[in-house]
């Protein structure tokens, strides 16, 4: 299994229609990706698989879906103004720019070799833009560097509208923007991006076995996305390491194609973020060491039922990043292997639930009007089911079909023939075992479901 | 049916957790939304309507996902750069800035009532940033205004990697950004929003009878989404209101709280964009008037089967807001009435498929166990069943959680009684007809599965 090197996967993803470059016809954007026909099919079975395990299937957890644009007071009171940055080094002969971890061993530039080089400075990885008419520099908004600050700032308002007492979670998915200096490793590190996470609000004292928690439920939710236990590590990040805002952080690393990353971290944020954006934080009594905030209006606090005494909550955060776990997902599920009496295939053995297409009903000839009126009649009847996309094959090319098929993982191919005029039965043909079965046209809603929803 | 008023709209979504004006607790950002708990269910199931209708239903449509960062090339070739813009004038006097057709009839600045404006000029709409560590303007994007445009930019990638032949289309959800001037009337005109747009790829010639097609499937739709035909207008853009790529408009209109608007546009954009975008453009006998195009490095024409020849496709675009489209079926959801020996209920009488909510299960108690046992248990069941969101409401008060979920539009609850311990029978409750209905446990998902698919 996994692929030999990450150019398979870009082939692959480029030939199918999975990925494609973005502004690829001007000659391309560096770290931007679009998601092709395929691709997007993909990536929504994933938030799909995210959203449902994470808001559906608890009843602890309420969903946001908040803007992009971020107003700044936001990510100055986050932290991110003041340390979301990397350092970079200008080269005083050719005037270009590097991280400066890039800088050559012996302190020079790896465009023109000079060692007249600037000492490092912090760069800020926050996109800018200007908001409204007038470009005096007043008037701006970031566009958000994680989904997550925008939990904190509804977080009195979805208390208000949902009355959730703690412990409970407010989950996001949506896009965020890194002006990474150097993005890189296909869809690994790019500039554009998006998240899932999890801001799970508990009380301080129960906040170290809730972090044991996540971290459980998350390698077990990878598991089922087919990213087996074995090809992950936890990685306890050393204090050193930590970022400004956690007091323990657990990364869930993965042998991508281009070594050992992070796919996830999951990290125990203390009361820094609520304390940070919250009014009255001397009120509060804030374990982090927070800054003064003047600009707040809302208390962004939690009172005991009990007590009826106001606290702070602590904050677990489960971050993951949907490209990582794509990468991650075609990766575990590419394999090459020889074929009996012929070459070899290209499989991808994606878990039925996200593989973008649930079933491709293939009509054996493509000019035959009864075997494609079937065809449809069954493509139709499946699609109607709500399981994801069923794709009608009508090339009249069944090796062809199938070829194609395991490369982009459709479970199952499913033929109308001459058989199926007469006795209404239909091939299906799995597409790791390659092992074909005939059943009645009426067996293969229950037999899809299964295959979907186990 | 529908609102009397914004005001009861804005004030619904607030108090139940669909929208929220985003940084609130910093005092806002002007023409920015969170959605909450309900809103991003109300608005991933309207996506899913439309994904569903116009790829999955359809054995002519692709997907596409692409990146709102874009390459300047894209919005130069496209006509953006030089025809996105509002009319500005500059008051000379307290150097404020305003859209010329908001400026007063005597020609008076509308903040210090000085005289003293500039000429109209230009004012681009679209959001621009840097992008890469070297800030000196000669490295950035746009935030793309519409997700046309990389539908066209990606022609090629997917004609190859799917081998659909014409009439095809490709679909594309996403956000798009503009620097409005003036944001206003909720979430209507705002500066970050949500666009299904569908780009229909069609031989030259047919191209009017599609665009009657599209009309009609797009009135259609709009109907199964609960906005009725007898609610929407025709209109048909006169010539001289034309955007520069389009032959001709029809716009749907709807009578929105605020004023009769467009809902979505319909147009036959002719081969402006392919033409525009293309390589090799003189070889290729393009209709519309388009600039010279050196940068592309691809041909985005289509080869006819038969005779073998190249040439542009026409498009016809289905273009839809979703914030207009939910700002739409929320008005026409809500109704105050009164109820006989109550004062009076606000309900919100959803599409069942659009519903938040799909159903309550409410425990009549919530402290005893056994009760709130079955009532986990049935709401598990009817999770598993994949229709969306189902919630264990134990609150304890029935008739405060009928309220609640008549306002947030779930179509029915199910309340777990002692009944259930004895005999397994379960009372459903309609939202629109208040009719309470005993059934047993195990007709739940039938009943419900009837509901949210029919």
């Amino acid at each position: 299994m996994a692929a030999n090197n990450m150019e398979e996967l870009v082939s692959l993803c480029k030939r199918r229609g999975f990925i494609f470059q973005s502004g690829e016809i001007y000659g391309g954007l560096q770290g931007l990706y679009d998601y092709g026909p395929l691709g997007v099919e993909l990536k929504n079975n994933l938030k799909k698989a995210w959203w449902s395990s994470m808001v559906y299937e608890r009843d602890d957890v309420e969903g946001l879906d908040a803007s992009i644009l971020t107003k700044p007071e936001v990510l100055q009171h986050s932290g991110h103004e003041d340390t979301f940055t990397d350092p970079l080094v200008d080269c005083k002969a050719c005037k270009s720019r590097w991280r400066a971890d890039h800088i050559e061993a012996d302190g020079a530039c790896p465009k023109c070799s000079s060692k007249k080089l600037t000492e490092p400075r912090p760069f800020n990885l926050m996109f800018k833009t200007n908001l409204g008419p007038v470009d005096d520099g007043t008037s701006f908004a970031y566009l958000r560097p994680e989904t997550a600050q925008q939990i904190f700032t509804n977080f009195k308002n979805i208390l208000d509208s949902t009355s959730k007492s703690l412990p409970f979670g407010i989950a996001q998915i949506g896009k965020a923007f890194r002006n990474e200096v150097t993005p890189r490793n296909f869809i690994f590190r790019v500039r554009e991006f998006e998240q899932m996470e999890l801001e799970f609000f508990v009380n301080k004292g129960t906040d170290e076995k809730w972090h044991e928690y996540w971290v459980d439920e998350r390698l077990l939710w990878w598991e089922q996305q087919g990213v087996p236990r074995n090809r992950l590590k936890k990685l306890d990040v050393k204090p050193g390491d930590l970022s400004h805002y956690s007091k323990k952080t657990i990364d869930i690393m993965y042998e991508f194609p281009h070594g050992l990353e992070e796919l996830e971290g999951i990290a125990n944020r203390t009361d820094f973020d609520l304390g940070s954006h919250t009014k009255n934080q001397s009120s509060l009594n804030i374990d982090a060491s927070i800054k003064k905030n003047k600009a707040s209006i809302a208390k962004l606090a939690a009172q005991d039922p009990e007590t009826n005494e106001w606290s702070v909550p602590y904050v677990i955060e489960p971050s993951a990043g949907i490209e990582r776990g794509l990468l991650a997902i075609l990766n575990e599920a590419y394999t090459v292997e020889e074929v009996e009496g012929k070459k070899e295939r290209t499989l991808l053995s994606l878990k039925p639930h996200l593989s973008p297409i649930k079933a491709a009903v293939i009509p054996l000839k493509r000019n035959n009007e009864e075997i494609v009126n079937i065809a449809t009649q069954v493509k139709n009847s499946l699609q109607k089911l709500g399981l994801g996309r069923i794709l009608l094959e009508n090339t009249g090319n069944i090796g062809k079909s199938y070829r194609k098929h395991d490369e982009v993982g459709t479970p199952i191919c499913i033929t109308v023939d001459f058989d199926t005029l007469e006795n209404k039965t239909i091939t299906v043909r799995d597409r790791d075992s390659m092992s074909q079965t005939k059943i009645n046209i009426s067996e293969s809603p229950e037999l899809l479901k299964d295959l979907v929803r186990k």
